[in-house]
Formats: structure tokens, sequence, C-alpha cells
């Protein structure tokens, strides 16, 4: 059987796939760095080297910032195509890290072996999952088993400027069936998960402001506005006693989970508790009617990342500032729309406001949630195949965080999205000492292997 | 009559008197730098001087920062101390400044002229005002008008970490029948002050921490506990919502104005529209039912003023911190007692806490309001020879801020002190472009003239 016969060659060629890793790893693509501008095409040229050596008719496209890798093979079945990021995360602080960040190597640890490495996770492991199964299926049926596209970013840890525009004027010849993106972790070290949910985020730099300059306490304290008060208050005010948010509107479009999710998400057993414990709390803080799952997958959030106001070096300044002023994050779900939610949060900040006090508003991030639609038939196919090769049955389950591709290939492309990777909690993606297991890597390729065979 | 020769003496010496200020003005005696050390020295050996050309027994006396300067005179009639301080401001940021700070000169202005530099106002001009008096008085009479010890010191503007020391080790030599304190201002332009109440000032640092360290709101927004909300949530509290502060016991001690005072303070007019005004204010943001004066002179205030947590940089960062802090000081009146009220505020502080976060308190300041007791005989003769120099009559009033040398008098001298001034609002102290109206400087010596004239 050939899945069988890829298998084992997948096997059998697994320390030479790790050298061809190693050798990638070894190339300091940092996109958000100038200084490494060289080496993000010398990444580039890597990769488009590497898939020329199978066949695959790849090139290196210019953009106004770091190059695209596209790359495309003919074949019959379905149309796939395979999203990952050939660039990294800086490596600041580097006394943090064991070893050169990328002099990257294999470790023998107590949790197993590991590629030690900037990028070894986030994302060119990963990556180069995908490109050694179709390696592997190449050697041994001398071809690929359906239509494959390879597009490859090197912007993605530097917001991704190019992706959107390069997306629009290549419209036609990104189109697939399906996208498949890598950039994901699996659920437990030996659960693996296909995302179906991406939270969107939209981001208000609130800044209230009171008298016309800085005034001190013992002049103006207790007659005069304070706005770090003000502003206390209208974060105070953004939940009720539930955990709730109170803003009008806030709620219109979040779906509920549909039984088969909330009973498939039961069954992972998710444990919360170590979850929490491993940074310290013990207390799910969200939505007092919700399960933890939830709270990070399905339901939408707002937060304060950030609040500033007055004199906040070391001692005392008995100031009364002009202004305070706070970041506040909303993750969104289901059909939520970012526009109508900014909308509705400044009109109820403005109508809180006291006499004296104004608002200003600056608005960042402004991305709707996505939700993919499992009824495509690739979702199942794909689940019965990384269920195959993994000891636990594969899982249907949200991100909490946003991956806007997702949702540009569903906008720009019109094709559904799957998210598969296999990347653990522990892998220290954007930190210090970056690693991707090697079991990852080699149950990475196999699965890829699987998922081609059973949605071909 | 000797009053009007000495004030005559006053008048024609003017100019002199005002070339010796600025003599002492180009002294850059900022005792914070210790780059300036030296002319701390300086500026002390200067007044040493300056008092032993009027026949004083004045010496320098060391401490382990900037020296004390104390000078005594030996007369018949009652035993003033008078107190004031010549070190500086430092004067950051410097290119603010229309002229080099320590390059002092008249100007005339559309108010008038003034004396421009850094001291003018705070304090060297106003202690000025006390040793020209004195000078006058003894080229006319050959005499002060009573016994008389002269206090200055060279640490005000940088906490006064050795008047404490210094008075407690030479209490009896410091002990006199009253206090003058000249670091004060007038009430308005024309209407000279005599400050009967100082608000204490007790400072807390709030720090509350949830996860260990800082998480990501992707993976952890809406299930774990934001230290920023939590804060947001305490100081949202700290007042009802007709002003009042909230924490248990907070009002224990404090005082009802006497209905003499407050008919007093109803009859001063109180400008507040331009007070506000001024400030891009228009509304007393204080207690309801307190009038604006009451507000800052007789009420106590909690006021925040710092706060930070999480990414306060440019752009979005989307964190969820693990820690929020606040600096948040209370102004004390009456016989409110600093550490009752710590104790109180750290208990409703704790009580209030969710599960998974700890607060942590770190206390700056604590001093008791003072209150003088107007009932000394000098205080309503100071009263009438204030209103005879100036077109207002004097008034009692009270200082939103904290003076603690005229606790530090009351407690370890057992001596009231009166706290007469006459900078004005727009003096710029510790700011740029300080200034003294000549008019200050001129009829603040004439109002020493008198206030001696008056108590001997």
């Amino acid at each position: 059987m050939t899945l069988d016969a890829v298998l084992s060659r997948i096997d059998d060629d697994l320390a030479a796939a790790t050298d061809r890793l190693i050798d990638l790893l070894r190339i300091p693509s940092i996109s958000t760095d100038p200084a490494y501008k060289a080496d993000c095409q010398t990444a580039a040229d890597w990769l488009v080297a590497d898939l020329q050596s199978l066949g695959i008719d790849a090139t290196k496209r210019p953009t106004p910032g770091h190059p695209m890798v596209v790359g495309h093979i003919d074949a019959p079945g379905p149309h796939v195509l395979f999203y990952g990021h050939y660039d990294v995360q800086p490596v600041d602080p580097l006394e943090l890290w064991d070893r050169a960040p990328f002099d990257p190597q294999i470790e023998d640890t107590a949790k197993g072996r590991v590629i030690r490495g900037r990028g070894s996770s986030d994302d060119k492991g990963q990556l180069m999952t995908f490109v050694e199964a179709c390696r592997a299926w190449k050697a041994v049926n001398g071809s690929l088993p359906c239509k494959i596209t390879f597009f490859f970013e090197g912007e993605e840890e530097s917001g991704s400027p190019s992706l959107v525009p390069f997306m629009q004027e290549n419209a036609e010849e990104l189109k697939s069936d399906i996208a498949l993106i890598c950039d994901t972790g699996l659920f437990q070290s030996k659960t693996p998960a296909i995302v179906t949910m991406l939270r969107g985020l939209l981001g208000e730099e609130l800044t209230i402001t009171g008298a016309t300059k800085d005034l001190h306490s013992g002049m103006y304290g207790g007659v005069a506005m304070n706005p770090i008060r003000v502003l206390s208050r209208i974060i105070a005010g953004l939940h009720d006693e539930t955990g709730r948010v109170t803003i009008p509107g806030f709620y219109d479009g979040v779906p509920e989970l549909s039984p088969e999710m909330a009973e498939q998400w039961q069954e992972l057993g998710f444990d919360y508790a170590s979850f929490l414990g491993d940074v310290g709390l013990s207390q799910p803080a969200g939505e007092q009617d919700r399960t933890p799952l939830e709270m990070i997958w399905s339901r939408p959030t707002c937060e304060v990342n950030g609040i500033k106001g007055g004199y906040t070096g070391e001692g005392f300044k008995t100031v009364l500032p002009s202004k305070a002023s706070a970041k506040i994050s909303f993750r969104l779900v289901g059909e939520q729309d970012p526009h109508a939610i900014r909308e509705s949060f400044r009109a109820w900040v403005t109508a809180q406001l006291p006499a004296d006090c104004t608002a200003d508003f600056r608005g960042h991030g402004n991305s709707g949630a996505s939700t993919m639609s499992i009824e495509h038939p690739a979702f199942e196919s794909a689940r019965k195949a990384l269920s195959d090769e993994w000891p636990e049955t594969a899982a249907y389950v949200g991100c909490g965080g946003s991956i806007p591709i997702a949702g540009h290939f569903k906008k720009i492309l019109g094709t559904d999205a799957m998210l598969i990777g296999f990347g653990k909690d522990d892998d220290q993606i954007h930190s210090p000492n970056e690693k991707y297991d090697v079991e990852s890597f080699h149950k990475g390729i196999r699965s890829w292997a699987r998922v081609l065979d059973a949605i071909s």
C-alpha cells in the first residue's frame, strides 16, 4: 500500500530530514530587523532550491518587504495550498539562550529529543513537516498525490504587511480547494488538533484628559478632576459582577457552542488547573457560567493590556495628572462586528465622562473572528488521518489568539483553511531556547502524509 | 515714629536690597544635585556674612547634608525665630527658560516689574524680605526690635533629611516664643495671608499581582485574572458618588470648620471659577456638599498620583500583565491619624482582593496636619500689621499642601508657627522662568517691619 511505503520512507529518512531542517535553521531570517534582510533572501532562496529539487515549479516573488516563495506542482485530484512562514522572531535576550540561537542541534532532554534553535517550532520546523511529507511521497511514487501550491511568507513575525496585497494581486494563482496552515500546536502532547475557531482582535487606546496641565495635589487636590480616577471608573465598569462585558451590543453575533462541539470539548478533559497553575493562578476569572475552554476559545473578552498616568518613577510625586490612558483589547468570536463594537465602546465611554473630561480614542487592529466550516469533507478526512497517527483521537479546537491568515484565505480567495500543527506548549516560541520535539517533527511529517492520502 | 522711619528707610534702600538678592540668586544652590554641593556651601557662607554685617552672631552649622545657618541677636521683648531656606529647585528643562536661571535680573513685564531667576520666589527672595526688614530696622534704630533667631535650611527642596535631627540636637538653642516662616504666598495678589491650617500627607504605593508572569491575552485572555482590572476596581471604589472617601474610619478626627472661619472664608470671595479656569477646568470635583475652599484647605482628600501596568509604549501588545500598581496619596486635616488611615486603607484593599491576587504596599510620607492656635496674640497682631500694609485685609487661610516644618516647630520645640509669605500663584516656582514680583519683595520687607513692630 502506497501510504505504508511513504511512512516507511519517512522513518528511514528522518536523520536526513532533520539535517535539512538544521541547515534551514542556521539562516538567521529575523524579519523585523533590517540587519537581517539579506538572510531573509537567503532563506527564501534555500526554500526555492529545495522545492525545485522535488520537481516543483518554485520561484522567489518580490514584495515591498521580504519575498514570498510560491511553488506549484500539478497532479490529479484536489488542489491544496500549503502555507507556512520562513521568518523567525528576534532572539533577545541573547544571554538567556543556552546555546547560540542560530547554531541549532539535536539535544537529549528529560522529556525526549528536541531540535533546539530559533525557528525550530515557529515556523521552519512545522513548514518542513509538509515539505518532507511531499519529498517522501515523491520518492516512493515519483509524483505527488494531488495538485499542490506551496506558499511561504517571510513577514509573519513582523505583521505581514505584504501579505494581503500579494494575495489580492495573485488571487487567481493562489486559489485552491482547501488551504493547509501549519503554524499551530497539538492540543495536548498526544492529542492532535485541527483549529476550527480563531478569535478576532480589536484594540482601542483610550486617553482621558482633565486639566490642561499636570497639577500639584497640594494646590488642587480635592477640587480638580483626576483623570486616573475617571479612567479607573470606566475600566471598572467594563465588566459586571458575573464577568460579562457591559458595552451595549457587545454580545451581538456571539454564537452558542453547538451541543456536539460542547460535548467534544468536554471529552477533551482540559486540565485547566495545571494550565492556570503553571502561571500561579487557580481560578478561572472569566464569565461565571462558562467553562475554561469556552472562556479562551469561544467567548469574547475585553482586557486591559496597559495603563499609565501621572508619576510612575521611583518614590512619590503628588501630581494630579492632566492625562491618563489605557490600551484595551477585545477578542471577538462568531459574527461580532469589530466596527460596531468600536463605535459602541466609544459611545459608552463618552456617555460616562464627567464635566471637564474629554476622551480621545486611537484604534489598533480590527479583525473579526474566523470560524471554519467543518462541513468541508477535508476536515473529517484529516481528523481521521491524524487520529490514526497519534495515540489520542484528533480534536476540533478553538484558538484564543488571532491568526489573520485564515480569514484572508476565506475573504480574499474564498478558500477554507485547515489549521493543523504539531507544536507543544513548552516549545518556547518567541522566547529564548526555542525547540521543536523530534517527535513533533517526525510524527508531523507522517501526519501530513496521512492527511494528503486521506483528502486526495 | 520708629516704624515710619524704618518703612522710609526700606523704600530708600530698595535698589540696594534688590542688588543683594540678585547677588544671592547668582549662587546655584541646587540641593538635590550633588554637583552643586559646593554652591550650597557658598550660599550658606553668603548668608552668614550678611547676618554678621548686621551684628548678628551667625555661623554655618554642618549636617550630614548641606549646612544650616543659625544666627542669634539679643534684644528686649519677645523671642522670635525666623525660618527660610537657601536651597533651590533644579532648573530642568533648561531650554524652557527665557534667560539663564542663575543670571537673575529685573524685568519689566505687562504685570509689573519682576526679579527673574531660580529661587527668586522660592525661597531666597522671601527669606531676604525678613533680613532686609531687620537691616532697615537696625539702620534706623541701631538695634533690632526684639530677640531674634535666624534659622536657614539648605535641604528644603530635597526632603529636609537633616532638619529633624538638627532641631532635636539643638532644641534648646532653637526654642522661641513664636516661629515665623516665610515660604507661602498671598491669598490673592492684593490680599496678604497667614496660613493657619496645613494639610498632612500620607502616601501609599499599591501593587496588585496576579499571575507569576506576563501572559499572552490570546492564550489566557478571558480565563486569567487581570491585575489592571482589579486595581481599577479598587481605585473606582475609593470614593462614593458624592465624592466622599469610602475607607472605614477615614473621617475620624476631621473637624468641622468653625462658623467664624467659615464666615471669613466666605468673605474672601474666592474666585474658584478662574482658579479652575486657569487650568482648563470648570467644576469643583470634590465632596459635593463642600465649598471649593474647604475642598482644598480644610477637607481631607484621596488622590491617585500615578498608575501603571502592562504595555505602555507605542502601538499595542496583547499582554495580560502580572502586576499593576498605583501611587495613592491622602491629604490629611485636623486630628486624622496617618498610621490609622494607612492600616485601614491596607485592610480595606486586602478585603477586596479576588482569588489569585495579592497586594503589596509601600509607604511614603506620613505626616499629620498642622493647625495653628490663632489664640496666640501674635496672630492677631500680625494680621493687623499686614492689613495696614496691603490694600486688602489680611486673611487666615488654609494651605492644601504640606509644609512639615510647621509641625516640627510645634512637636520638637513646642513653638507655634506663623506662616506669612508674599509669593504669587504665577511665580512659576519649581518651573522654568521663576520670578518674584518687585512689589512682593518691597511690600514683603515692609510687612515684616510692621509685623516685628506689632509683636514686639
